[in-house]
């Protein structure tokens, strides 16, 4: 019996990520210590996903990281089947075989969830060593497809359509469930950015996943990387997956953020329960220690205010990038804004109202309760006012409003106006009042 | 006030179309024949738009039809502000300045309601001659685009965005509103394919005819040609339009109607109340006329099914592209078959659940009412089975579904699969059992 | 009997066009007087082509320039044959039908030769008044195409592939042979850039006019603009015309002339007698008058040398774009360096050795004199050395060279080396000893 | 000192080559009794290069020829240091470490030339193996580039612009001259047609094969391939190749032929001795026994003709793709015909005097001694008369030329016209007489 994949995730999922701030260079003492703080401060405001990023598999990640992000052929852990394995010395406790299974573990102790990145395909060690694939006579050399790789990581080649590959990834995910693996995000697959004429190549692996987790038997949460996902494969994202990133690696910088209002325009239809165009991770707090340099934000605060509002009003997941244990005062209230969080369940559907290049306007409206959020977007270099008929999100003149981020009311004018002055890259979210 | 243009088509607009039958040759006479078939025939089973075509206000029109389509350069009707009336010679009872009152109110007399096609912009010659812009100091040949043409057409310029432009649109509705038009479909708008590098070079003129529309005070449905649609504007044709075409002119050929599914696919998160990805016209009956040579429809009796239950069951508007008057038995069972029609009203969000070439198959369910449809196609060349799982659709083994077109019901079989025996090109669709 | 029109311009053609200085503007009394300096002043080193640019025909052009570089729809002076002659205003000698003979005869009589600029195609107007086609039944809307349009100059359609279509470009060169012209720059036909698809869409009118040119029994010189030219119609472009654009239009900027090495790198098998691969006009001295302001060329003096080294080692046609009246000292040396403008006969054919972002190199070498250049290129922002191996242009080792700009005389190094210290964006080129 | 690679090739390379009849499963016998061949029945008439094409090196290439032509990670036949060696099942002779030095002997004993295919890269085995680089401290990991691939051949990692990279280069060129190599056709190179935005990814590597062949002291003719070669790095290639791929595979189909056609006309400026667009490899007598039949060639024997002319005419080498041994009396003659192979060396200048997707017209004439030919070829599917005006090759009414196929003379007509009656894809081929 097939299972809904989209109960999978019935809200956007929300956690961790630690590739902002580790790179490759994560591990399990780290992992742990977010962990610890995830579940003392953040876990009862939703936040639940422990999701360690790429190459955890990959022995001395990080070593080279003035020449390479990735050290090309280096030697990855690996099961005999060709199945990627933890490194032992960042991952103490998988050693021995155990894998992921002992982090898992201490995470759902916790209360929260695991999640862990791959690389779509197989590694190439194991397609040039012949390694069998389990549960069938094949070896890796034959599921291997020497023509598919990853434009920008080293470590595999994608897996062929064909019935050996499809054993290939069930073995891999009866490996990661058997772990306790929750969330699995896979990178080289959304947008395979190497081939420009033919940027879903990988199409049928989407599926070769989808069916691994179904046969897995676990509920593991399927979340594609990179962006921008193609808009013409809506369908396809929408019935294999639970998550798409709508764009490329997403960073603290104002184009970048300004850009992601464009992105969710031509997405806005297709967030739904279990389905969600994915902005990518929140870089908050402190950032890219395993890039060179630990670094702030760059963003201000009204732009950090903008990018929570946005993220939480069209419904994208939320993924924290940062050292969560450095977290100070001021992003912790960002991520604890229980107001700002509730327009999150996809109950309510976005809908952009207005873009500009100068201004932006969405409304979020639940169908059902007539709850509903009206937001308005500054993209202006410099302060200015922005205003919006309130008949475009279904209020009348001198209905009052409440500011979600300062907690003021504001009236709608007479003439039926919504205004705000609002700064430089800032926003204002107004809680709709009830209707009838 | 502004008022919601999508009260404006709360359901697909169904109607007729005069082009697959007489191209740009429709006269008076012809349409009125028309209207008055659909009153006697069609009315009650929803068909109400009387729509004329291309170049009604073109002189001699279709006298080169062996050289030209539209005759470059040719006379047009046009008054002191450059907006263009029907041609007296065919359309007689619009002299002396009646212009389409007297047809809209004989297809308002019949219960019917009046549509006109008009291509996007400003006469060449109101620019060439300098006519005045109604309501401004401005002249035809300060607001036409003279770079802005249609490739397949030569009767106009694009509008330029000023506030000028806005004044001439605005004059154009304040004119055909006054003569009751209740449709506007535009041409050269929706993918002004001309300039590959810019196919939504038009972007502008779309707001304005949305303005011109608010500021005439009549709720005139507006659709939007040609195709292909850009799915990366669909919120700009949902936010300005009721209906915008996603496909090319389509005719009569299996390999267009099968293409259908595809852009189907591509547009389903896009059909709401008010908001139609349009199929295009129905080429049922006989076609063709004025285009040289009166044939019969090229489909087969399987294939015009299939295209009733694909537009249908998506929710594209129903336009039907045919002599009427001419219409066989066979053909007006298709257009009154009050099971599938009923499918039509967007209550039903259509969902596709599986396409690969070979087959298709769709759902449609209505959320609050429990009420739903599955439709197998077979894309085949050849018949075969297609299946679908019971899951798929909500169903349940042993449920019994009863399939439209035959009237027979059948039974999901004990392991939870749907199966018919189609014919190539032909479907199944049953409607689901209600649930609870 | 078909003449070679190689030989009609057995060399780089060398002139003056109006453009650069007066856009739209110019009039018969500036053309006057430029003719006369350069008969008084350059005529002995090889100018000698006087040519008017774009617009000659419109009434009132360059009176709207804050608005429009071409007033749309506006008057233009216009024969019964939909050919357009001079604005009388701005070139009275014009007046009465004598066109621009009284200034050719001119311009001759200084023993100069006269050029114009047209636009490809017939005249909006002529094919909106159903004008005749001299010398045949058919009218201009005929031979019109209406969806062939100039992306930025509002005045013409282009010609259909047709005979009636040839008769109008007969006509036109017929009047114009009549009227003495030598030089025939036409516009908006070697790169049709509004069509992103085909951008070589006028072809057939390339031939036309050749086969035009051919018919008038006048040996004029035929240039094609805008550029870039699409290397691969190279030889479509040798076949019909004596130059066609390499680049968009150059301005005085150092990014332009920087991307013009690499323009050449593309086009330089390409240059041979009577075809010449056209780096456009020089903007040197003063430019910009009709364009609002008057303003130097921003050119520093090395970039000033670098530009004219390469448009004659290379082989492109000189046209100065310039008021020559107001030419200064400096200015007129570089147009007067016999050293420099020795180089430009195609004898000796350019070839560049190296270009790799930071320098270039080139030789020129004429096969049976021995005859032979090279020139080094600083494409750095600052002073740095540039060297190449003697033996990439064919000398030794103590062989001595005299730089062309400075007199000075290098001996090439023991070990075959070539070098000198060049400033940000300079050059050095020598002339080779003689062989043997 | 460097040699000028031109003095390598100074008429354009002709010999035999194994693909298009032994795919990968050429060997040592086979290529012996070729060589045998020539040497005894082509030598004579210039034909002096035998070229060991793709895979030599692969252990049980072709073995698996239903399923891959390229067996995926298959064991290669490798030295230390990542450098490629026969595989000695295929060539006995290779055993011991000898190479391909006897093969090589063997080929020069009988006055021949020996060539080799390489695939651009270092073996991907030696990148996981970490092999070292000969003369370096580095692996061959580190300069193996792990993004850079063949999109169609699943061996070799494009190689880093490095230093260490070059002297892997360095160290494959000294093993491959030691042996005797005098040809190298490096492959997935010309174009590296996986990477749509990059089809000239690997220029780099152009340039360290052309240093290579410096550093080995052996003047090595480089031919680059597949095709189509860019237009746009015409430069390139002519600085650094000998020859270069102007088309994708050729095969022995008309559409392919009559294609050649447009591809001569846009390379003909590029024809030098040293310099050759190269039109591929001549597929006549039997063909295709390693790709699973045995087949004769496909071309009509006008056809046949129409190719000979073509390539001499143009000026491209000339590879023999055949089993020499079983060539035929008429596949003999095409290839001894000393009129039509005398039309080769490059000092006639190819030029295309017309095209039209129905006839071609090309002329090649020498500017020191006035020789030259005329072509005309019949482009259509039917028989029909080409003609040509006489002035357009330098003749003249009267003038007597001798069709070098047939041996016949004929006179140009009074009026100018040289014209002929030629069959569906023939064509006729004349000498001029002497001028003067």
């Amino acid at each position: 019996m097939k299972r809904d994949k989209n109960s999978f995730a019935p809200t956007p999922p929300m956690g961790w990520n630690s590739y902002d701030y580790y790179d490759t260079a994560v591990n399990e003492e780290r992992v742990k210590a977010n962990a610890d703080y995830m579940a003392a401060h953040l876990k009862e405001y939703g936040w639940e996903y422990i999701v360690v990023d790429i190459q955890w598999y990959a022995h001395k990640a990080g070593s080279m990281r003035e020449k390479y992000q990735y050290i090309p052929f280096s030697k990855l852990e690996m099961d005999g089947y060709g199945r990627l394995l933890p490194d032992p010395e960042r991952f103490p406790s998988s050693a021995g075989g155990a894998g992921f299974q002992p982090l898992a573990d201490y995470i759902h102790g916790l209360g929260l969830k695991f999640g862990i990145h791959i690389m779509r395909g197989i590694p190439r060690a194991a397609a040039q060593e012949h390694l069998p694939v389990k549960g069938t006579d094949a070896t890796a050399d034959q599921v291997a497809d020497p023509s598919s790789i990853c434009g920008w990581n080293p470590d595999m080649y994608g897996v062929r359509a064909c019935p050996q590959g499809q054993k290939y990834y069930d073995s891999l995910f009866e490996l990661y469930a058997g772990w306790g693996v929750d969330f699995v995000k896979c990178d080289d697959i959304c947008n395979t950015n190497l081939y420009a004429d033919n940027r879903y190549s990988a199409a049928h692996e989407v599926e070769m996943l989808s069916h691994a987790i179904q046969a897995c038997g676990r509920p593991i949460v399927l979340s594609l990387s990179p962006g921008p996902a193609l808009i013409e494969k809506a369908w396809h994202y929408e019935t294999h997956a639970n998550m798409w990133r709508i764009t490329d690696d997403f960073w603290d910088r104002w184009d970048l953020l300004k850009d992601m209002f464009y992105r969710c325009e031509l997405w806005q239809s297709h967030v739904a329960p279990g389905c969600y165009p994915d902005c990518d991770m929140l870089p908050l707090g402190l950032l890219g220690k395993g890039f060179g340099q630990e670094r702030p934000c760059g963003f201000t605060r009204e732009e950090q205010r903008t990018m929570m509002t946005l993220w939480c009003l069209f419904g994208s997941p939320l993924m924290l990038g940062a050292e969560m244990t450095k977290l100070d005062e001021w992003t912790l209230s960002l991520l604890t804004n229980r107001d700002i969080l509730g327009m999150l369940p996809p109950r309510c559907k976005p809908r952009q109202i207005r873009l500009d290049g100068r201004e932006a306007v969405w409304k979020a409206l639940d169908q059902e309760t007539g709850e509903g959020y009206v937001a308005l977007f500054q993209l202006r270099d410099e302060e200015g006012a922005v205003r919006v008929e309130a008949q475009e999100f279904g209020c009348r003149a001198q209905d009052v409003l409440r500011e979600l981020w300062s907690g003021e009311e504001t009236r709608i004018s007479e003439d039926g106006i919504l205004q705000a002055q609002i700064p430089a890259h800032g926003c204002r979210v107004y809680k709709l009042p009830p209707r009838g």
